[in-house]
């Protein structure tokens, strides 16, 4: 298992890890087989997402937030951020992606992101290899 | 494949599965790989939040509510649940936890949770270890 | 790795894949493991949902299409389909399903669904088995 260190900067933001996973693939020398991409966190998760045009984001971060209000009357949890743990479980704690000739197999305009709901705060990201 | 038998109580509940599953993966004696937690229904999901404070949980199924009703009016599913559908694909069918040193490898704060959401019911979760 | 090729028809749809991730299961020859479906997309995703009645179907995308209205005054994409990747990252790009006796171990009620947000489409759907 590896484990990448992650500082986000502000309260809602995707920030790409692409890269940091394929190196970790890379190092590893695995041919063929999983990368589980995995996040220990219960108010951040992980997606995979268009990774070219940056307004993308934007607009997910956005409509995340008109369906997920930051604040609404019913919520009783006292630490005040219920919002961020249910787009953390929308988006969910785990991606999956393939391994193939020793790389990740992603589409041409998908990525992979850390999703911060609750920054900024340090993060962990852990990368289980499974040949196969 | 192991197989967990859940008795919910409640039409919109998550339970708490984390030590079962863990029983599953002590038993199989696994040291590295990955669990598999899968449910085989399609009006209940299975996620990782939470697993301190239960206002978290509360909060979620609200908000999950709010954002898919019981009912609307182009519902055209004469079973009547259909938001119960919708939530599950929303919190997915299966979740993927990494396994190291004969342990599942979890956040702090995180915990496995069943999500039903047209309970009461009998539910299984099927656990599938995969070593490596 | 496997790859099979969809052509979807409409902006809205989800095309049952269920047999045809089976027949990659049965043409592998493999026993016991899992199959990991992967969408190399960013306007589509796969989810397991019901496969019995097609007014869940219609209902999911009704109801999907509320919570993310096509059209938001602060889209900024200028594709014009955010709506599209934010339904994506909801269902998610993968999904893993347990494989037992050599088939696909679902649920009574479950099938594999490509996701279609952006259609009509030319889609790929990525299926790797890993013994186990």
């Amino acid at each position: 298992m590896h484990e990448l260190m992650i500082q986000t900067d502000r309260r809602d933001q995707y920030v790409a890890i692409t890269d940091r996973v394929q190196r970790v693939v890379a190092e590893a020398g695995i041919g063929d087989g999983l990368a589980v991409v995995f996040v220990p966190h219960t108010t951040a998760g992980v997606t995979i997402n268009e990774n070219a045009d940056p307004d993308v984001v934007h607009d997910t971060l956005e409509q995340l937030d008109r369906m997920v209000p930051w604040r609404q009357p019913f919520y009783e949890h006292a630490e005040g951020y219920s919002a961020s743990h249910v787009k953390a479980s929308m988006v969910g704690s785990s991606v999956t992606v393939l391994v193939a000739g020793g790389r990740l197999k992603l589409g041409t305009w998908q990525g992979i992101f850390l999703c911060e709901f609750d920054g900024p705060r340090s993060r962990s990201v852990w990368v289980k290899l499974v040949e196969g």
